[in-house]
């Protein structure tokens, strides 16, 4: 049987999401580019922006972005554009028909919180109960019958990979809140010039920002159904991409002679999730460029305090090839379809 | 009246530590670099194997160490060879007279915890016990009568620094342990050549090390006066030098108000600390190159819990620098003395 | 029909070389791995050394390198082991009827350069007569035809892809010596443990090394056929990877708009080598982790000299991509096959 | 005798050079900084846009510019504006009759040569008559005597130290023209956000810019007399500051034993440049910070071209370094005054 091809459209493909997307799918074996599109300040070649790009073949040109165009050349589109602009766009695709990847932060939360977090105007609620929380360790099915999905944040996807096994398996009460010291390159921030940013000013620093307030908090506890109150700290790292987080759970110690078995079965079946040995730590560069997570566990003994650390990087399994994954599941593909490449190691 | 002026001889003059004493001690008005003395591995001009000490004039040449020659040439010396050398060093020379600063872990914990925690065989009790612990900030007075001082570890000093003004304000017992997110550039593992610190494989990496087993562990609980219990996390950072240290402290919300008032009148009087207002948090550029300590606190609402922040140069405040500071008082000169520096931002 | 896959050997897997070569070979669709070797220092699974070669599945795990177990397991090998070792071991393999691409310096240059430049004793005359330059874009015919291939060396293979179209082409008399400003990243020096190395040392900083005196200047000289004297400058950048070389050549000016179209057609049929439209430069970045050559030319109309700038991936086309694009041709494979990836650009 | 103090504005306190002059003259023991003032866009305490500044004592806050008040307030002034807003203002400072070093490219060249390399209008010639060329190493005299001096740029001073000491010493006419390949970190592109300077961006890449068309090249052939005919290659470093110069030179083979001494005499009595002895390089990291400039020359017997290697920091040697260098010898101080700090090694 010959396999049906899939035209495949990305809106905001000269971000850094976008960029990626333009990678993996070229990786793809049933997949096409179909359609570029972004708001018009780019158009032309993407090798012109881009230039490692230059090469790949058959790739459209650039163009500003067209609802109806993208929706006659596509049969699934990303849309990776800004929180606020993102996620009208993707309904809009998806009310003509587009299965739709929304990549932003429009659809993943109910409207109030949304207002809370973001503090912008969500979309209305029908609209938002249209999407599906793209995190396939989670919900797998539900994304496979998905024609709109919300496609989780970087952090969030790290933070919830952490902990999302402690769900209904530890008692949440006696948890307590739980401290997620999380830390990111700078792509996390998009690709928009911005002076804190600028290799000059980040390079040899570390530091915390939106302490206390960043909006990947809400959406982690509505992804681990709400059991645990987290504390998320965000840091930039030096470096360009990776996100890697270090969670402190303080579980009941009869539990801990347990908790490898418990992660290792939970991710048995999750492609893309490593449950690393005992001793052994996750690197970011072990997952740069890749889909992968990997996780490690820790019991401290003296402080009764579990931790977990988990590495993703923010642009792959935190954005572009958490999107493809979910759009392989969309498609009926298996879930790894243009997602097999090996990190580099330096 | 004419200032005395200092003789002082540094050991491991070829190390991170021991180059950042000779650079701070060559701005300093009253010591002059007297002695310069190594394994013997590297002897002749220190620029020849540190090339951008080459100008600073009027330093001795390095020599194989000989405790005589340095005690003859010295009235104070720096001892900064590794864990397991630099102790039984550092103790004959100040039993030939010489004011010494151990900047090693040997004489900073008592004999059996040392053994615990360094897996080596510690010093003997009654030579630990003539070693002060050079924390100024905590016990200045101490430091000032002393002959012989411990100087703090890196990671210990910007944790300790963080949790300090908490010791005997808050019920330790409502607390519960104390997660310690800390994170450190390359050069707090030493000069020597490893494979995992070559930039081929550190660069564009994160990842944790020694998961709960720290040495540093025992010295913060010490140097809270053992009214903590501590959870130290040590995390390579992709960077040359710098330590961020995140700490989440569960307290009383009722103390929430007070916390930063607290802080602040904490370290009116310490030169190096510097609480920051309400809103900021620290960099590691800030104090790079320094002997400054930056600290923040943030309290969550939501989760009840106490952020402090603080961020040191772990050759700076974390070694060479305080080492300095702690010489100054020995000496009986203002602590600030070839400390005055301002950190690079770029 | 069936195509007959090919058994590959890497002796040296756990270098730099050798860790690519395994992750381009687990891309390619008729060759696996049946053969890891080395010194002995690391044996067991790979993904213990390397931790992001963990997920690969299939491959033997390493073990001490045996001529006979080697040439029993591969119908081709790789040598990628340092200069002075690797040379002798491939010709014994080759001599065992195993295909073998050689990595390092030892098969590339006549006796008496060699040990004039590496300043060690040469293998014999006979033994080198029987390995072929392993340049595709120079003699691709040669090495299809070869079982013993000499990979050229990193900066070698930058400039020579910079010059070689120059060559016959050009009145080399009016040319003079050429200036060759090459920079690389820091895993062009190897693995191993090097002080100078360290990120708490390289980062930051770039110099030159071995000024005059780099043993790639005669392999860059015969390799255009003798016909330029050349001055090869090579400097530390403080990246992982990656060589940019910049070239001054003093041509004929009356050449000099004809020079893209000379440099567009000699490269017409190369399918790694992409000469940048005017304007256009080369960026490391867009080749890094890659088999790719990105060229650019600019002539100066002040000065008379033509500027060359080339950039590849001193462990892709400067080291293992080559090898295998060498490989490739001795087995009759497309070049590509294996190497098609797209680089990273953050 | 009390020396009298000098009351020191800085125009453009919060870009790169700015904020090193505040540095710097933090330093310095007869200057004060009595004002600071830019466009307006941060006005208020320096350390809330450059947090390594926070704890500087005594510094006036950030104004809004006004020449009247900067006139009133300053005995000096640097100007540290963007090329094409900073000559005019600086001339303006100095007809209210304070002393002025202009930080831009706007004073440094004829209004004919401006224009065509700025691609600008330049400022009339009875302006441009009046200001001196700031290089100490070339024309100390004349800058002690001057009211209003046109600082380097950052390439052009390492570039002309480099080659100073062969005007009139080669015979120019047999050398032909130079190639000088320039690296520089990020900061040399001032502070503004730019998309190409993020740290996603520019991080582990390398690549020139600008080719053949820098505007450091007239004002590098005019300070060398006009004797040579110089190719200025200016390329991107992955790193924030520092600039590093490769310079290619055919010279008369029976002048090469005499080089060095000919540089060594010529700088002899230059307090911050040094001269390397054969066999040692320059190395960016030495110079970062200071004022320093690091040369190093080596003879090619094979190529008999000579290289010459400078390295300096693009804002300390290259802007202001230099200009408080200026600034010293206008006020008849000694020119190393507040420059003396040792740089960071990592």
């Amino acid at each position: 049987m010959t396999q049906q091809r899939v035209r495949v459209g990305i809106v905001g493909p000269t971000g850094y999401a976008g960029m990626e997307l333009v990678r993996f799918i070229a990786q793809h074996p049933y997949m096409d580019v179909s359609y570029l599109a972004g708001s018009g300040a780019h158009t032309g070649p993407i090798g012109d922006v881009l230039p490692h790009l230059r090469r790949l073949s058959g790739l459209p040109t650039v163009s500003a972005f067209s609802p109806a165009a993208c929706a006659e050349s596509c049969d699934l589109a990303f849309v990776a554009l800004p929180s606020g602009e993102s996620g009208a766009i993707a309904v809009e695709l998806a009310t003509r028909g587009v299965r739709v990847i929304d990549l932003s932060g429009d659809l993943r939360l109910p409207g109030d919180v949304y207002r809370a977090w973001y503090q912008r105007e969500p979309l209305a609620n029908e609209v938002l109960a249209r999407a599906v929380y793209g995190l396939p360790e989670v919900n797998r099915t539900d994304i496979a019958a998905a024609s709109l999905v919300a496609n989780p944040g970087c952090y969030a996807t790290a933070a919830i990979l952490a902990l999302r096994p402690l769900v209904g398996w530890v008692d949440a009460q006696r948890v307590g809140p739980i401290a997620i010291d999380a830390k990111s390159g700078a792509t996390g921030a998009g690709r928009g010039a911005k002076q804190h940013l600028q290799l000059g000013e980040l390079a040899n620093d570390f530091y915390p920002y939106r302490v206390g307030a960043h909006q990947h908090t809400p959406e982690i506890e509505q992804a681990l159904d709400g059991v645990f109150r987290i504390l998320l700290t965000t840091q930039l790292l030096p470096i360009p991409r990776g996100i890697f987080v270090s969670a402190y759970v303080q579980i009941d110690p009869d539990l801990a002679p347990a908790v490898h078995a418990r992660y290792a079965s939970f991710y048995e079946s999750a492609p893309f999730v490593d449950v690393l040995p005992p001793g052994h730590v996750p690197h970011i560069k072990s997952v740069a460029g890749t889909n992968d997570c990997q996780i490690s566990i820790a019991w401290n003994e003296r402080t009764r305090i579990l931790q977990v650390f988990s590495a993703i990087d923010n642009l792959g399994k935190g954005a572009a090839g958490q999107a493809l994954q979910n759009a392989n599941l969309m498609c009926g593909f298996d879930e790894t379809m243009g997602l097999s490449g090996t990190a580099l190691w330096t």
